[in-house]
């Protein structure tokens, strides 16, 4: 600040040790921002900002000046519904251009999980056996439509990696592009979802969590999909109804599904998840941000804020993202 | 031909039954052109092409008329080489666009399954544990080249999938392309494939087989390589001196494989490499022609040598490919 003293910042989290995460790359940043935890706050008034995740409902209760809320991710929700934020306060995500190509190998990766059916060969390496599988039991890419829920900054990234593997894509969006990118279409309006959903053998879900979003992976939406078409959820625990996932693969209108994001996580060692074949598990690491960049970010976002500019970085509250 | 007789084919492999294979597709495909086994043929002198895999030495001796030699797929090493093919003969291959998308898709999965570990997540899975690993585990994407030797038809659509992905990639090439492609570079000249090599965290063969590359992938080319570094072989089991190969995963020059072709198929139940938990091997199966497009492709061949023209699909004999 003017006077010479640091942005004073508070971690927030219920889940996290966000000092032990990410103190040292804060420190090794930038000393015109402070961060500390809750308990060595002498003045909670000169509170400019929180790094936050999962808050508990009052975390933000002791600030009253705080202008601030920085998500150390992508995911806002947890912050955005938090009862103790600030009306007026800026709420930022973290924008890493290295996370959009995580999110979008990991999501390539499962798409050619599902669609050549590489669990086969694993299993049979395991066996010692040599065991092709007919050019004929896979559709071409080009036959196989791959749907995306949530076409923003991951989406897109998203996108452009599955249309490079010659896999036709469709995305849900409010309002579709006047430009047609290349090999995508978009189903727009009300129906978006179950539209996108009805064209898919493979459906991504890299949604935001919202009011509007929560349980969207239900038994509707997997009726509609064609028969036999996988998952792959990649956005909060909170998108699925998980009782509706467990019918639609008992059922068979359902092949399979890749798990990584959870209701509750870590997910119970006795979940049958872990041991259901039909579903590969990984534990919510499709894209990790940089903490170094978590950082840049976050320190630069408070210096904003502190100086009245609303950072890069800031969402939409209201609509979560 | 003008008389109404077929075009006379005959099937020439010492590996696979190609009727069994491929007959029913030709019979659908047309009427203007007839295959049959050598046993079957009355008169060889007026057999005009073969469809051909691994032929035996000689093979094509009894057909003194033959004028095409056509590949059941991409490679046609095993054609090339044969003793018996005659010298005039012109050699085709497959070109399936639906191929080179399984070959880029399936070199994705790999170049994904090396830099994420994501044998790691499978195991931990099996485990029922919950693991995840570091952000700084692994190497930006930006910063993870990916090395390609071989960039024909099928280097350029992995090139494409793998640029997509946020990974630089860096191809072996006789002469550097004037115009440099979006995210690729190239080494070029004599010593192209080291150089390559000595580039790349992630190498990914799929080299045609000729004199000149027999062997390629030996203790040399892995010694050139960053240590820790991966191979993905998708070429031909005769381009890697396998011993080579066990020598630099034990001394942790690489840290893993993916192997699809081997120098004997089916691998041998009891080779070493099944259990092997840094290698993964799959049965040849990184990308297959579709048998209606075979068909497709060679009856044209066929009817084209027979008109007196050079088929689309044929390969550069001396090159081999």
């Amino acid at each position: 600040m003017a006077d010479g003293r640091p942005v004073e910042g508070v971690y927030l989290s219920g889940a996290l040790d966000l000092e032990a995460l990410f103190g040292r790359y804060f420190a090794a940043h930038s000393d015109r921002v402070r961060l500390r935890r809750p308990e060595e706050i002498e003045r909670p008034e000169e509170v400019c900002f929180a790094l936050t995740w999962l808050p508990t409902a009052d975390a933000f209760r002791p600030y009253p000046n705080l202008k601030l809320a920085a998500s150390i991710a992508a995911g806002v929700d947890s912050i955005v519904h938090c009862p103790s934020l600030p009306a007026d306060a800026i709420v930022t995500r973290v924008r890493d251009e290295n996370q959009g190509d995580l999110m979008a190998g990991f999501a390539a990766w499962q798409v050619v999980w599902h669609h050549r059916n590489m669990r086969f060969h694993i299993n049979h390496q395991m066996r010692g056996e040599w065991a092709r599988r007919n050019v004929d039991d896979y559709i071409p890419p080009r036959d196989c439509t791959v749907g995306l829920l949530g076409y923003g900054f991951m989406g897109k990234a998203i996108a452009r990696v599955v249309t490079a593997m010659g896999f036709p894509v469709v995305a849900a969006v409010r309002t579709a592009p006047p430009e047609q990118a290349n090999g995508v279409t978009f189903e727009a309006g009300e129906d978006a979802i179950l539209k996108t959903a009805a064209r898919s053998r493979i459906l991504i879900n890299v949604l935001p969590l919202t009011h509007a979003t929560r349980g969207i992976l239900n038994a509707l939406l997997f009726s509609a999909m064609p028969k036999g078409a996988a998952l792959v959820q990649l956005g909060r625990g909170e998108h699925l109804v998980d009782e509706d996932l467990n019918r639609a693969l008992d059922s068979g209108q359902l092949a399979g599904a890749s798990l990584d994001v959870f209701s509750r996580e870590p997910l119970p060692p006795d979940h049958p998840w872990w041991r259901d074949p039909r579903i590969l598990v990984t534990p919510h690491q499709a894209s990790d941000c940089s903490p170094v960049l978590v950082a840049a970010q976050v320190c630069r976002a408070a210096l904003d804020v502190v100086a009245g500019r609303r950072p890069e970085t800031a969402v939409h509250r209201a609509n979560g993202y």
